[in-house]
């Protein structure tokens, strides 16, 4: 497998682009089209939040019922959640708009929407995005890393990465983008990952290895533990790298899956560490467990936990909330056999040995905290399950930037 | 039921002291002792964190096996969690010293400690504290005044209430002190509340009383998600109200209940209201539910959600997050049937019908949202039931604390 530079449009015969469609937003883009040249097998996860956005239902049938899709429309600013019939209307309205356009079926238009709940869509904006989107759309690189930019809301930088794998002796791409970054504590999968593909691959074939890979990846990332409305990951795959098609359980299904995890772990840990204020990603190790779902249980408590992400933030070891977070996870296990561990690019130290404190330098685990990747590993002595969560710190910025979003 | 002044020390034949010990702070209280003339029936509910602080392990035992308390020792600034087989052996250290001191079996004296985790205690400062506190235990109503000071940690004010009912006719008194502030989200009672009672009841009477009302009370608060390694709270009752003894199923009982209610309802409010870095009390209440079960999990969800209380704390009626919240608590419903409101002193407003927002005044919202008691309504339309849980707006202050609350 090879990291190349790229996104979406890394793969053949996908095109994309961004767009200002003033949907909420001045002076930046807020409108996307992924698109690809060829009909698509796709395959899909979403958020498992009650209070579906209407986008979100949209793709559910669309991914479920539809052979073949073509076209990924997305609009930032707006996410199109809690409005009703009239809501879904416009996913409607927006697909219809897209396919006239585009000279395809309406089925085979995908949507996501992402920004304040609650609203109704500029349909007269999004409209004329959608005309403007089809005319700019470009299979270059930089038309994919446009796209990654129109998606974003709170994110601070866009998100991307494509890989290439080798497939019956034909070059396979894999690419993809995603935004965060407040909402985010995915419980299915995070808020808007989109993955292209020119692999030949049953539908099947491609959930199956979405669903499985999304429950290590974006469903083991929290910002603020808030399970958004609007949740998706898209996968699309055009078959044009004209490799014989990847079935369930083969060599190839192995290869192709192991590249669309390296996808799906590189766009989840880059929302987990651009979280809304974020300074720094915080990466939770569980090691020495019974079984990998009590692994992940207690990960996830510690990345999800306030006072463990403020701790990070004022770079202080404060281990003891670790420890608590662990206690409250869900999972049983022996406070007084875990062993603790801090470690980041300026080194490693142990913290607690069998649950209490070893005598480490304070100041040396503050340089350690003061890292933009920060590590915590706890054994817990049990088993040989493992499992990693990903998070960041909870910081000032997060409350400015959430006290008055709206406005 | 007639409210009345003070706390702890309200009830016939209860002393308590608060002094300074220097465990952690300088210049304030942090020692205290509540003390009952006559041996007490003791009930308790304890932390379910899989690691619980030593104190716990303590009290568990001897609330559980011994006939009857009669002091309780609590310090503030550390918490004896995450201390191993030392910190427990604190334990039995400072209830000995206790006992010897006071006169009266080391099995009859509680404790409780709260504060920073994997610290051991200050063993010598601990036995002088315990000395200054028998020294300067009172009957007075500011003595338990300066018991419920000397428990704060980050608590920006003490917790205190009592209130007199008649039983028999007897008067009975039930008066308590709680502290807070950070790691707030029981679950099975609060960080630390201490109540006592003169009233005779029979120790399952007195068991099943505070166990059925934790769950309405101490367990509906949240302030930041965290499980606390420490909760406990302790009811003594030392009989000298002379009334027959209150069995189950009684009257007596039920009036006792109600009165025991009122007690831990004020104490949990005052612990959410005074959550750390908070500007207001966030009660949400859920009503036209199915079951209370399910109210509850809606309620819990939209009071621990970073993002609504982030929305709180900037007065902004970002109703969406609530819909939102609701739609990953666990339970289910229909998002297109929810009513919304807000109300406060500044008034009530509805802000959604049937899930889509309604034509209302933003500037309106935004005065209610601005008192110190805000409250939100959701009527799910689904049947009679209801709950109610409280919590409090995520600010800047939050994260100041805890971002280097060791320092």
């Amino acid at each position: 497998m090879k990291k190349i530079i790229g996104g979406v449009t890394a793969a053949k015969g996908f095109e994309a682009a961004g767009i200002a469609a003033e949907i909420k937003y001045k002076g930046r883009t807020d409108m996307a089209i992924v698109y690809s040249q060829k009909p698509c097998v796709a395959a899909g996860t979403f958020t498992t939040n009650v209070a579906k956005a209407a986008p979100v239902k949209w793709d559910q049938v669309q991914v479920k019922d539809v052979a073949h899709a073509q076209a990924i429309i997305v609009n930032s600013g707006i996410a199109n959640a809690c409005t009703g019939a009239e809501g879904y209307g416009y996913c409607k309205e927006t697909a219809d708009t897209a396919a006239e356009i585009l000279g395809i079926p309406a089925d085979s238009v995908l949507l996501g929407s992402t920004g304040v709940i609650g609203k109704q869509l500029p349909m007269n904006r999004i409209k004329a995005g959608v005309a403007k989107l089809a005319e700019a759309k470009k299979a270059a690189i930089e038309a994919g890393t446009e796209a990654a930019k129109a998606i974003m809301t709170t994110d601070t930088c866009e998100k991307e990465i494509a890989v290439e794998i080798e497939v019956g002796g034909k070059t396979v791409t894999v690419g993809g983008m995603a935004k965060g970054s407040g909402m985010i504590h995915p419980n299915m999968c995070t808020m808007l990952s989109f993955i292209t593909t020119d692999a030949a691959i049953s539908k099947s074939a491609l959930q199956k290895a979405l669903s499985d890979d999304v429950n290590d990846t974006y469903n083991m990332i929290s910002v603020d533990g808030d399970t958004s409305t609007n949740d998706t990951v898209l996968v699309l795959a055009n078959g044009m790298a004209e490799n014989t098609e990847i079935v369930e359980g083969s060599e190839d299904y192995k290869i192709f899956a192991e590249a669309l995890h390296v996808v799906n772990e590189y766009l989840a840990k880059k929302i987990a560490g651009d979280g809304e204020g974020a300074t720094a990603l915080f990466e939770v190790n569980i090691v020495g467990a019974e079984t990998k779902e009590q692994a992940k249980l207690l990960a996830k408590a510690i990345a999800c936990s306030n006072l463990t992400k403020t701790a990070i933030a004022g770079h202080d070891a404060n281990w003891g909330r670790i420890i608590c977070a662990m206690g409250y996870s869900g999972a049983q296990f022996d406070p007084e056999k875990v062993d603790l561990f801090f470690e980041s690019e300026a080194g490693k130290i142990q913290i607690a040995e069998d649950g209490v404190a070893v005598d480490y330098s304070e100041e040396k685990a503050t340089e350690i905290l003061s890292q933009p990747v920060v590590i915590a590993t706890a054994d817990v002595k049990m088993g040989d399950a493992k499992a990693t969560a990903w998070g960041c710190d909870l910081t000032h910025a997060y409350i400015e930037i959430n006290a008055d979003y709206r406005s």
